[in-house]
């Protein structure tokens, strides 16, 4: 089949080494309204050619939008008003509600799939884009049941065949679990070099004192502000609820530390710990990668 | 010479690969009153032999405290009630003005210097340590004109044979930056933690939707509270500074998600980024290594 990419950037660009490698497609097509964006993709040999956005529609059996979540429901309109009845949409946004409720009642919403495939690094654009970003990891698909048994079935193979284990959930349900789980890092990530910015004003002190502990808790503040902007307008009424919760426990932090109170930080830094035996949890693991 | 390890986690335990690999020392003691920490870093081959605290301080020629810094302090007044002329002792902890501030007066302050080897991961207990740890890495000497120059060379010279590059800074100067460059970072990995924690009463679900962008703001949530809670403690003041910074950036990230005000997201986000710029600064990493 023909596959369009529309964003050329991390995730597109990954998607493009990964769908040819797996020999999906026989061709793949890139769009990018960035002029830059698109020669270096095309010079890094991610896709075999650029073209525009109606010329390559014309062509495609499967398109990709991988652009920032405000642009991608615009562009997905355009898309789904323009296409060949078996061609498949998706998209690959980190919030699904809005999308969804902007197609609803578009004819050919079930040529449509809605997806979030959970990779990515804190690096962007198509020199960001390296093969095996998808190997392992889940891909969560909304509202399955809007989309056509023949468009779901296409973008299952695809992400299949790139090594993802797949899950459904409700678009809603989705923004709201992305709110805490990701989301949230982002932004403690985003204030956490703010802060440290603000304080220390000599820079070589911050780059010296910075062990990898900082680095790792501070890495997504080196995120796209065009990617992550849009997602948190998109999901600003759970990520509101996320924030009050993390405020309301840092503010509980602090008055333990400001009272001394050692006892009760052990048993908060305990409570915490917790995380570990989910994240290390093997059971889940082997479940995960099945 | 002979070296008395007093704590055999992970950075006692890694001190102690490491000064063996390098061939520092003839004999490594060890020392931890958990007696199974003591066994394990024995079966590893950590160190030579375990011993109890006074015999082990009759023998060394150099004394390394590993202990959480709370009990440090205690230890090390101990220590230079006890050692011979010529021995010499460092901490290696995460704060430093308290435990200066306790040996002050002591007759034998020359004989002790206050280290932070900047080196760590989320992991703790012997069986954590491992070889390489402290490579091109930075060391924070503490006070050093308090300390007898031959204790200064001893220390040095154990630091840089391991691969550490050497720095010197006041006991103060050096809680307030840690406050903001290490310690808040564990502050707001564990309340991200707790914060996640709370609302996923799922837990199949936070496994499954943390990406890599989760694990990495959440690792140092799986810190020890045992090394933590003392450090928050002796901190206190710094922290809870630092503390206030943060959670007021917090607050204006959701006034601004609130008020959907994408234009002025994107700015936060730009501002932030720009710890990338410091994090990979080329100029200052070839300055670390030297």
């Amino acid at each position: 089949m023909i596959v369009t990419i529309i964003g050329l950037g991390l995730i597109g660009g990954s998607l493009a080494i990964d769908i040819r490698k797996q020999e999906i497609a026989m061709k793949i097509i890139g769009v990018d309204k960035d002029y830059k964006n698109a020669e270096t993709a095309l010079s890094l040999d991610l896709v075999d050619e650029i073209s525009n956005l109606n010329e390559a529609l014309a062509e495609a059996d499967f398109i990709i939008i991988a652009i920032p979540v405000d642009q991608a429901r615009v562009v997905l309109n355009q898309v789904l008003d323009n296409i060949n009845t078996n061609t498949v949409v998706m998209d690959v946004g980190s919030t699904k509600e809005g999308i969804c409720k902007s197609t609803e009642i578009h004819k050919n919403r079930r040529n449509f799939v809605a997806t979030h495939p959970i990779a990515g690094t804190e690096n962007y654009g198509p020199s960001a884009a390296f093969s095996g970003l998808f190997k392992d990891k889940l891909c969560i698909i909304c509202d399955p049941e809007k989309s056509g048994d023949f468009a779901i079935a296409k973008t299952e193979f695809l992400y299949r065949t790139i090594g993802m284990k797949i899950i459904y959930m409700k678009s809603k349900e989705h923004d709201l679990h992305a709110a805490y789980v990701s989301h949230l890092s982002h932004i403690s990530s985003f204030t956490l070099g703010m802060t440290v910015l603000e304080i220390e004003n000599n820079e070589k002190t911050i780059f010296e004192l910075a062990g990898s502990g900082f680095e790792s808790t501070v890495r997504l503040a080196k995120s796209s502000p065009d990617m992550w902007a849009p997602i948190f307008e998109q999901n600003s009424e759970h990520l509101s609820q996320a924030l009050d919760s993390y405020i309301k426990n840092l503010k509980y932090f602090k008055k333990l530390i400001d009272m001394k109170d050692t006892v009760k930080i052990h048993a908060a830094i305990k409570q915490a710990n917790d995380i570990r035996r989910i994240l290390e949890n093997e059971d889940l693991m082997i479940e995960k990668i099945k």
